[in-house]
């Protein structure tokens, strides 16, 4: 097995220099040519040259309304009580010729959008004559007042007069300006070729996401899912190729074939320095190698390629690119470095080649809510959730492991932490680039403290039945809950806090914690606490200090979970120390966390609710009935902002979703008490 | 020809009760069914039921490096100093049994993302181990610090656990929640179904927008498109139809034959109370007429209705729908109220229907630069156009015409006027509803002024060269942009006043308005100005006195147009009183405007430039030279916004454009004067 690492580690914008030179060089930093299509495929697509109208809007003089054509000169004159009589003709007629035959003035009735005959000059509307009868049985109309030249007439050229600008070049086209196209004459439009992008995953352990449920070791590959998304929704053709195995030949065989038809080739993973990284090596023997390694976090092995391309006559689509090279990606195989690659270095390509500015995300200021520690060396991308509590943004950091999908899932947005900056620390001010509309983040409620799956069903119901309104919750217990309210950080927090002096839940920790802030505390649910194992409880857990058997390694919360002030108070009634305990200090931060923990065999027991183990098909040894609350600050309590969650307390169908849930007791939901 | 109406006026909120009421009833104000899609098929859907996590994720112990899988206990003790030996082994070995027959503890080569093997609890980088030899020939790595159990590894879990809540219901899809959705065991996810919708043109005058060039009295039918690209846009799949032709029978046929397998019909137009309207027939004959004619301007002819669906056993997509009726709307046929009917009406269904709230723009609020008029009884739609100069936003009306299609083109957003409103005065703050990213707003040069076609040239260039930037200009006549300049409403203004004393351009002009306000002349071109005639010149114009002989209608430029202001100048050295010229009131407001009244007949002559005479093929009787210059304030002047406005005029290639229009020189072009 060879193993030879030489990743460098080139800063971001050194990288992304390199990268634009050698494009530059090679005639890629540029637009793509150009292609006609008809007005029904231009919609989103971005204009390659400037469009002049060809024809005029109208192109012709328009009635404006339903009514009447006529001279306005013919019109002087009426009143009220003096009206005047115009004789109805037909399109057909000439009334300029006929003038003097016609004892009346002509008018001819006229529908909106119909030509104005060649010798009328304004419209009537139709709700202000009175048809008439004329000498000789002729159809005639009646006007009461008179109207000025050109009087509800859409002149020729109104809308657009021919060989004016209508859209410049580089414009994304929207659907009103496909009406401005299809109106000054164009049927079709120049617009820029849409980049066509390969996507190769490499990888022989990986199964595609579209299969079946994979055996441990293989890797469900669905990098190529969200990079194929990424392009698609960046104006890209994006094409997810086969996956190809950890073998060297058949790397560069892809990658060749992948050549012919494609602007741009991602190739991943591989791009690391492992034994089975061939992304580098194939990349050097089919072209050059540009860079490989950029410090940026999470994303480090990120490899940017030129290579050459195999000529390919039946591709006539890139016919202006065929003496060009083919730009090469190695993206790293984490699913957040290679969404962030995506981002990074692909959509500032594709928007290039698109005419475009690479895209810009909104931003806002918001108050960190707590330190951030970045490495010095590297652009640090740190996914953040941002809430509105009062009139500050919070912005809070969440996982930062390169595997945690989740963490873009729930991230409203990004914090740019740069080289050679440590970090940030707690309540500094931080500029946020955001995943979603600041508007979107004005309706989220933030629920900071214990985790409760009453929680994620709350986030469920309110998604359901109000669109738009959103429940994100940070999970750091219930101390870490309260400890949020205190600064402003949360409009509630969960919260299980038994209080050993007097058996109660959570009023003395609020009492202590929030001394000055009037709270709510509503009620969610009763629920079971327990020694979660694996099924058939192979160890025999029966009771609290069965945890400290030396045969015994448990899992544990997290420092000021109630669930670990729980454990603490039962061991310090039964005088065992935790040094004693095995795994007292591997500390999870979700009741599933240590459900899965069990699972997977890395622990054979943790204090956790019922519907954990239930959920992950383990056994529960029951040990405690608590109350698991949540505490609202006053203010919040009374916002419109938590109205729909307060009432989704009271309804039937919520309540039964809980009662559902193994373990639950609804019986005192949405009991409130004001402290 | 039978005309009767009976257009009602609904205020538009009564409209949308109605209609929402009635489609409640029919249980169609609710998420279509659900559709099962494979990720790769799911970009932008929206989930109909969350998705909670089949597998976890990673569903096994990974390594989360290139290195070594070994036991953290094995490694205590390790230093710089007193490194500790490892044997390789491979993945197929078992140390566990084999451990008493090992002179050394095992570690096992893993890549990033391969199980940890069962007897493994931590991983070691391949960066920090030390290849050895061991005894026996057998190899080994050396390790120089030890490591805590857990180190390096991403247990089974840590991104998502099984049972957890990975997507609520109602969530549009974006490109990382398929990895995420794909991660937990998902192949595929349960969607709403996209609506479908029938667009209907009728009108026997339309000819299809993609057809040649239509004789005067046909309409391009672009409506149908701008729909169908709105529809898309708005996650629905629109299906455009023939045009059917104003014929009851036909229409009704058309209708009849969507509603088998559509969720929705947009008929357009015959909404209004003209002869051949017939939408509102249509819809009493075939269900239900709900709302005729809603009060918002513009738009008024709208019609809302329920129909009978036509049942069509070979439609299974439509299943769930089978027994209740279908919306139609009735669309106004301009192409504004049509466009604006799709964002009232049409958007708020889909969204509905698919589980969303109706979208709600960004917003920002602005100074009005003149008094905006608006009818008290209609809710009404303004377009207007932003800049930002210096810190304040500026919002200026544009037309008003329903049919002038490049108003919503231009438009950078709405002020909505509510009913029982008569407007706003100039300098009011008001509330647009933006059609842009405020952000794309602060990167507008605003010039208001005179029109010249050079402004449209520098539009082009400056989309072309700098992505994003854009170049607005609101035509006002020269002296207007020094008013507008003046009260800090825009960037610069395009300016071609001659001095009568002096013979001079502009400059006693700026010295008169713009007293207190250091600015900088910019020369973009001199220009010949004279009489625009049809070709062959039949009237045979000369000279400046010919467009006061009585057989001669001219068209003139607006009060305050440089080309106004030379007129009455030559007028006035001639003694020719204005009111004895046949078509002075007769106003436009651009050369090309005038171009076209010449060139529809409506005119025999008007004042302006050659290149505008050109462009429309008609002759051009040259009279005098002008300079046209641009007023920029000096702040906005050294400003970064407008340097790549200035550097383009040192361009060659854009001087050469702006030379080889007609009667354009450009010898002085960015010349610079400070006042």
């Amino acid at each position: 097995m060879e193993r030879k690492f030489y990743l460098e580690d080139i800063p971001l914008d050194e990288a992304w220099a390199a990268y634009r030179g050698a494009l530059a060089s090679a005639g890629l930093w540029q637009p793509l040519a150009s292609e006609t299509v008809t007005l029904d495929q231009a919609a989103g697509r971005v204009t390659a040259v400037a469009v002049w109208a060809r024809l005029s809007s109208p192109h012709y003089h328009a009635s404006a309304m339903d009514g009447y054509a006529l001279r306005a000169e013919d019109t002087v004159g009426a009143t009220e009580t003096r009206p005047l009589r115009f004789v109805l003709v037909n399109p057909d007629d000439d009334p300029a010729g006929r003038r003097s035959t016609l004892n009346t003035s002509p008018a001819q009735p006229v529908n909106t959008g119909h030509p104005l005959p060649a010798w009328a000059n304004a419209v009537v509307m139709i709700e202000q004559v009175q048809p008439v009868m004329l000498a000789g049985a002729q159809t005639g109309i009646e006007i009461r007042a008179a109207v000025p030249p050109w009087h509800h007439v859409r002149s020729m050229g109104e809308d657009m007069v021919a060989t004016e600008l209508v859209l410049p070049a580089n414009h994304r086209l929207r659907p009103v300006d496909l009406g401005a196209l299809a109106g000054s004459g164009h049927a079709s439009v120049d617009v820029y070729r849409r980049p066509r992008v390969a996507i190769i995953p490499t990888g022989s352990e990986l199964v595609d996401a579209t299969t079946a449920a994979p055996e441990p070791g293989r890797i469900i590959e669905y990098n190529s899912l969200v990079l194929a998304a990424q392009i698609e929704s960046w104006g890209g053709q994006p094409a997810r190729l086969p996956i190809a195995p950890d073998n060297f030949e058949a790397i560069r065989a892809a990658v060749s074939q992948a050549s012919r038809d494609h602007d741009l080739i991602l190739l991943n993973a591989g791009s690391s320095a492992g034994s089975e990284d061939y992304t580098a090596h194939v990349v050097e023997a089919l072209g050059r190698l540009l860079v490989h390694g950029v410090a940026v976090r999470p994303g480090h092995p990120v490899i940017l390629g030129l290579i050459d391309r195999v000529e390919d006559d039946s591709e006539p689509g890139l016919a202006n690119q065929k003496q060009k090279p083919v730009p090469i990606i190695g993206v790293p195989g984490y699913p957040v470095s290679a969404a962030l690659t995506g981002e990074i270095f692909v959509e500032p390509l594709l928007a290039r080649w698109q005419g475009q500015a690479p895209y810009e995300p909104p931003t806002l200021q918001g108050k960190l809510t707590r330190k951030l520690v970045s490495p010095t060396g590297d652009d640090d991308f740190v996914r953040v959730v941002v809430g509105k509590v009062g009139d500050e943004y919070t912005v809070t950091p969440i996982s930062r492991g390169a595997g945690v999908i989740t963490s873009l899932v729930r991230a409203d947005g990004i914090v740019r932490v740069p080289r050679f900056s440590e970090g940030e620390d707690a309540g500094a001010s931080v500029t946020v680039h955001l995943y979603r509309r600041p508007q979107d983040i004005d309706r989220s409620i933030v629920a900071i403290g214990s985790h409760d799956l009453t929680l994620d069903l709350i986030a469920q119901f309110l998604a359901e039945r109000h669109s738009g309104l959103r429940l994100i919750s940070a999970n750091v217990g219930s101390l870490g809950g309260l400890v949020a309210l205190r600064r402003g950080e949360a409009h509630l927090a969960g919260s299980h806090l038994l209080d050993p002096a007097t058996g109660e839940y959570n009023t003395s920790y609020v009492h202590r914690y929030l001394p000055d802030l009037p709270v709510a505390l509503v009620m969610l649910a009763g629920r079971e606490q327990g020694w979660i194992v694996p099924p058939g409880n192979p160890k025999g857990l029966r009771a609290w200090a069965d945890c400290a058997r030396p045969d015994v390694r448990i899992v544990n919360r997290q420092r000021g979970a109630g669930t670990r002030v729980l454990l603490d108070y039962e061991l310090g009634k039964l005088g065992i120390e935790p040094a004693t305990i095995q795994g007292y200090d591997r500390e999870e931060y979700t009741h599933l966390a240590v459900a899965a923990a069990v699972a997977s065999g890395a622990a054979d027991a943790g204090l956790g609710i019922r519907a954990a183990a239930r959920a992950l098909a383990l056994d529960f040894i029951s040990l405690a009935h608590e109350s698991y609350e949540i505490v609202i600050p006053l203010a919040h309590y009374q916002s419109p902002l938590l109205q729909p969650l307060l009432e989704l307390l009271q309804d039937d169908t919520f309540r039964q979703a809980v009662a559902a849930m193994p373990g639950y007791d609804v019986a005192a939901m949405g009991t409130v008490r004001m402290l």
